[in-house]
């Protein structure tokens, strides 16, 4: 079945796609660039596949497109089990659930395209300001993951024990967000060391923002 | 085991959680309220339990407090499978997932108390402007569920067929923050035809907010 993806390189929700891809040996035979600096997700063409706008979307064979970056990780770690991104208990899938979620729910969707342009059009808040405004919130889930790290003990050299899960996922994203908006990480030790333990593995280094089409410095 | 839930009547999150626990009869021991208006989620007994400073938290037995209302409802609906609120099939978890995930990733977290005060308190946006803030978003996720769910197939009495789901919670807590805000709905049909089916379920009606102690008009 042929695999599609939606994507551009900055957006973060795509990197979290991207990462549970590789991790899963998944593919993609179309890679659709959507430009979210020159609005392409507000076209006709993109409404279509996701009437939200945003990225990413996921065609998987002949199905309707998916969305959501964590709605579609589930789904790559339902059809394609191995490696597995949840642990086998409730009580670990919950707390790698609402670990993932500080980032993808709390944080992130208050720094995407539509929101600094409602900030700049319909506020008229200055850049400066709005980038304190997104520099806030990548530091307040930075803080709240810190602080659960650091102090549960179900944590390991990944978030959840010592094998790659969906909260790692979205911290790696979460701290590219961080070097997004140049925000001093010293003060999270923990998830720091979380980063740079799954910067060491491929599927990781390979899905890196950096490294896609259209990224600076790309190739 | 004794089941304990942090909870504030207004809050839309829990109203999702309470909704959860109701159907699958799920009865509380205790229900400690968390005044939002007051800024108790800011103190440090609170930030013991969610490191977030949100609501809700849910302790089950001698386990951790959970945190994040999707995370709580999957381990609700894997700790207590009857009535499922998710289908069995991955594309149609997927579909659920992702329209949960349109109100309470992409929507609700842009108008939670912390985001309101750092409007008001560090970009000094007047409250006109900051009500209007809360419509927009609100307005935003109804238009995109309405285009999903009259456009989609798998969409019946309820957002996926005819059983409730992840996603109707989601839905009426979402159709709660258009009435908070006062955001007329007539231009959603279908999110309102779901919504009131929603409303003749017993377990939707008893966590209504306003049927919540604390609630204006409660008894």
């Amino acid at each position: 079945m042929a695999v599609k993806l939606y994507s551009f390189w900055r957006s973060l929700a795509t990197y979290r796609v991207r990462i549970a891809m590789a991790l899963k040996g998944v593919v993609p035979d179309e890679i659709v660039t959507i430009d979210l600096t020159k609005g392409d997700q507000h076209g006709d063409a993109y409404a279509a596949v996701n009437p939200m706008h945003a990225l990413p979307a996921l065609v998987d064979g002949d199905g309707p497109p998916l969305v959501q970056s964590l709605a579609i990780i589930e789904y790559l770690d339902e059809t394609r089990p191995q490696p597995p991104l949840l642990p086998a208990a409730p009580r670990g899938r919950a707390r790698v659930r609402s670990l993932a979620l500080m980032v993808a729910a709390d944080a992130h969707p208050l720094m995407v395209p539509r929101v600094r342009e409602y900030l700049e059009n319909e506020l008229g808040i200055p850049e400066a300001d709005r980038t304190q405004w997104c520099r806030h919130w990548v530091r307040t889930a930075l803080v709240a993951l810190e602080t659960r790290l650091a102090g549960e003990s179900e944590t390991g050299r990944f978030c959840h024990g010592d094998t790659v899960t969906l909260a790692d996922i979205c911290l790696v994203s979460q701290v590219a967000g961080a070097g997004f908006y140049e925000v001093d990480t010293t003060s999270f030790p923990t998830v720091r060391r979380i980063a740079e333990a799954c910067s060491a593995v491929e599927a990781f280094a390979t899905a890196h923002p950096l490294r896609q089409p259209g990224a600076p410095g790309a190739a």
